[in-house]
């Protein structure tokens, strides 16, 4: 059929700007393949592949970012690991030309949907490592997030942390957070700040303790913030 | 010093029960050590080793449960990889032996405080990675796991996943979740349900489709108690 040659095409395009050719086609086919299509879809495969993308790009920073905190490093995930940017890298290598979408979705224009788009991402990732192994598939990984990672976002690095989710939340509508001093405790003859964060109706509260009341606040800001941007992305959220 | 020996023992003791011993064995007691005590302390680990235990444990259902749905495979992860199974693995390995606590969270009986075991869990599945490589983190990781991975709660899998999450939000004194059809949409001819379920106050709400409405809201419950259970499990909360 002229439809399933267009397809090999694509998938062809597509292994090439992975820089990976798959051994066993088959799994690169069900990776683009969404659950409307048929019932060897690629949702089991986004579980794996979403681990994948999480460990390698959390090294990739861990590496690249030597001084950060683990709260700062969790926060520049977030802004790597989205829906957002996968859907980008999708467009950017016309993961959309290899979608397997039903009749529904093809109709209502699925193959751009971000959504769809960033679930095939990370499948893809998972069928990798099912086709070789985990280091090749942190390899592709590696080599899309690559610019990504060393331009991340240091606008952003300048600014504190209480500023930046200020005004996230405000981008959001949503009320401000109330930060609260829940203990003081004495570590080494130090006084230690144990601070907390709550972000109200959301529901989500955190804590941190330093020797500063500021520093404390700026590190559970700088959690509250990973938290709102990988709950609440700009973007359309997913799912 | 007397103390040092007793530490040096402890680590002998944890990587015996980890089957792994250590190159570096700093990287160990970086692994140990928690912010109360040195600048060189275990957060940034807890970053890296709480992506490994992600992956691996996710891989370790995916492969024993080829048959559960992404939603279903994420709430059995949720049910193992939590700051309770973690600070439990940490007490039979007698990690509390080998912590590095500053004196406050020594008198406060920091060595058996679960977040704090837990974080060290993490951390030394990190140390495992730097010292060796990801594969032999992966192979500590599925040895600590692999019992309680044959075991995985099979109680609640005979019970309905609306029936979970009804139950886990009583638990937790929260208001019970609203199941809304979103759309109706057809697809390879056949009609499909796009149905959302919504944890109200707590800002949560996920959408699932299927041929059926109760097949849908049961996939939307198997997720929305999966992000429950992580984001308020019922022992303790982190951080």
């Amino acid at each position: 059929m002229k439809s399933d040659l267009i397809k090999q095409q694509a998938h062809l395009a597509i292994q090439k700007r992975l820089d990976y050719t798959f051994r066993r086609p088959e799994l690169l086919r069900q990776a683009l393949t969404h659950r409307s299509f048929s019932a060897a879809h690629n949702e089991r495969f986004e579980f794996i592949g979403d681990a994948i993308l999480n460990y390698t790009v959390a090294k990739m920073l861990y590496d690249t970012f030597p001084k950060l905190t683990e709260g700062e490093l969790s926060r520049l995930r977030a802004n790597l690991v989205n829906e957002g940017v996968l859907a980008e890298i999708a467009l950017e290598i016309n993961v959309g030309d290899g979608l397997y979408l039903g009749s529904g979705e093809l109709k209502s224009g699925g193959f751009r949907r971000p959504s769809i788009l960033a679930d095939a991402m990370e499948a893809m990732f998972a069928a990798v490592s099912f086709d070789a192994d985990f280091f090749e598939a942190e390899k592709v990984v590696r080599r899309l997030f690559a610019e990504r990672v060393k331009q991340v976002d240091f606008k952003n690095q300048g600014k504190d942390n209480k500023t930046t989710l200020q005004e996230a939340l405000q981008a959001r509508r949503l009320a401000l957070p109330k930060y609260r001093i829940e203990d003081q405790i004495c570590c080494n003859g130090e006084i230690q700040f144990v601070i907390s964060c709550d972000l109200g109706e959301l529901g989500f509260v955190c804590q941190a303790q330093g020797s500063s009341r500021k520093a404390a606040e700026q590190e559970t800001a700088a959690e509250a913030l990973a938290w709102l941007e990988k709950k609440f992305p700009l973007k359309k959220s997913r799912k």
